[in-house]
């Protein structure tokens, strides 16, 4: 089954699975007003699902299936309609962390529609109810992924490991949210901390969920020992998922807002501590470093500032630097898949998927 | 074992899993920046989950102890000790619920201190900040939650229906808060329906993990089957979560400060919309239904508004017909206690345990 194929029975399981975690049955009474608003969040938990690149359910079945039709399992259609819930566990999981983090950093826009507590606001004609359903719809979701993964983890081998290594990513990415939070208050005095930070947070936030727990399920799913299971995915995801984060970063600066959904800058704009900013810094001259600390120290930053910082990149070394850090990540995973064991066409097939998470132009099939 | 005893050994498993769950070893590398922060948010943690009465735990062992001790499984002490974890994991929730529910709330005190994302805000000199990792931190925990859950439910029988009556009770508590936000949405001008409403969401909201989950929980982990722990849980926890809930209405308005921790009239500070006021409102008259409503529709209540509805309140059948509601819900409870089967000493441990849910003076031996 190619990955083409996957697509649209994610996109179709995503829907379904979320919208029934957030309807109630209409056996339970519940009066018109109270239903109403219900719909209102169930509708949005849809909405909020919906247009995401399904990267990690990619990676996930991928990893499942090079690994099954490398022969290490027999096909097993349950278990690849498990495998395929479990993948989708892993975007809805996505989806949680998104609209928490959306109303951490008071974004407006997500994937190129209201932000949920923005359009949960609408919907209520109020901030408070408003945030206060975000904060609900957030919660409801990531309890859907832990229960849509723990059933199927029940058709699926290593039951227990699957459950885990799904809490302990939750986990991971909870630690990290907490680090992002704390780099925004790293002084622009020291680029070279500031970096290091960043760096750390992308393996917490960014790298174990994008990255490291789509291999490690798969893996698990196809019955390899969960010791092993745990190494590969850290040797192919961690430096797949920093290059996905760097190259992420990136593009809002290079980028443009029809790719990404989000207006180009929007990072800038938010006053977002980067590497790539840590990388601007390191190499600034004294007057530009004084407009970058003041542009990124102010309480809010206009469109002339946001376009005074992307003048300041285009003219720097940072983006060269950020596409060296993408390129020799992006081989070490690819060494790193190698060790696998896979005939050449599933190496091809894993490669290809895993491309995916880095701009084309830096992963050439010679890089 | 006595309840008594249970209580330290309680409290120092939630600090020493809450403790562990929210910090990173420190093999893992990371800054003294970031470090310093992941501390506080530790510390905070721990903070969060201390000062609670453990109900919830208490009946989850209760229900256990006298359900073993009535000779349907042999005494276990491996068991026992997850059966423990499992109790505390019912807590963890709950300090995860009640972080989120304080913010959604804007609530400044939780059990006589500072909320958490007031707290955070105060360590971090920042109100964004505060409010982000607060929502943060409640994530985390009800991670801890669940992971702690799973941990447990791997020690127990009926494993997989462990993990999924705890996710579920979960569910619920959202679905709950939900409504909850839905029903400060219906005008006060139909008290009935805001009656009906707020006993619907005291069932998602309350008795779903105050009551229904632990003792479902407590049998699942006894070896009763999961359909007739299901219909126990349901007979015996709803009536009582219910009456809980109602009670704590109850002594918002007639209570004390020292015995909630809360300050008194917080929720008509709030404009809570309760089952209270539902039956102040239907039998006021046409003067005093004037000053409720103007008063809970203004934006803010102050200290005069407050004792202006306590006042209200006193001279009202309201809380009579609370007290009414309590005891129903209390005897149907205790009606429901003695179809498990429990010798006289056993049904008189649950019961004593139980009655802790609800004031002293409403459910003497006698009632």
């Amino acid at each position: 089954m190619s990955v083409a194929n996957d697509l649209p029975s994610i996109e179709s399981r995503i829907v379904t699975m979320v919208r029934d975690y957030c309807t109630i049955p209409s056996i339970d009474h519940l009066s018109t007003h109270l239903r109403s608003v219900l719909d209102v969040v169930a509708n949005q938990a849809v909405a909020s699902s919906e247009g995401g690149k399904r990267l990690r359910a990619l990676l996930a079945l991928t990893m499942y299936d090079c690994m099954s039709a490398n022969g290490t399992t027999s096909v097993n259609c349950d278990r690849r309609s498990a495998m395929m819930d479990l993948a989708c566990a892993i975007e809805v999981f996505q989806t949680a962390a998104l609209v928490h983090d959306d109303i951490i950093d008071d974004s407006d826009l997500r994937r190129g529609h209201p932000s949920a507590h923005r359009a949960l606001t609408s919907a209520m004609h109020s901030n408070a109810e408003g945030a206060g359903l975000g904060i609900m719809l957030g919660d409801l979701l990531a309890t859907a992924s832990i229960a849509i993964a723990g059933n199927a983890a029940q058709q699926l081998p290593h039951t227990a490991q699957i459950n885990q290594v799904f809490t302990t990513t939750q986990h991971d990415v909870e630690i990290g949210q907490i680090l992002d939070v704390a780099t925004e208050t790293i002084p622009l005095t020291d680029p070279e901390a500031l970096a290091h930070a960043s760096l750390e947070v992308f393996r917490w936030k960014t790298a174990s969920y994008t990255t490291i727990a789509p291999i490690q399920l798969g893996l698990l799913a196809c019955d390899i020992d969960p010791h092993r299971a745990r190494e590969y995915a850290l040797a192919i995801g961690q430096p797949l998922g920093i290059a996905f984060q760097l190259a992420d970063d990136l593009l809002d600066v290079i980028g443009s807002s029809a790719a990404t959904g989000k207006p180009i800058g929007g990072d800038i704009r938010e006053g977002k501590r980067t590497v790539l900013l840590a990388d601007l810094l390191a190499r600034a001259n004294n007057e530009q470093r004084r407009t970058i600390v003041r542009i990124f120290t102010a309480d809010h930053r206009t469109d002339e500032d946001v376009h005074t910082i992307i003048d300041l990149y285009r003219e720097s070394w940072a983006i060269d630097a950020s596409i060296a850090r993408i390129r020799t990540l992006w081989n070490d995973s690819v060494a790193a898949m190698t060790t696998l064991g896979l005939d050449d066409a599933n190496l091809h097939r894993l490669r290809t998927v895993c491309s995916r998470f880095v701009p084309k132009v830096l992963v050439t099939a010679e890089s």
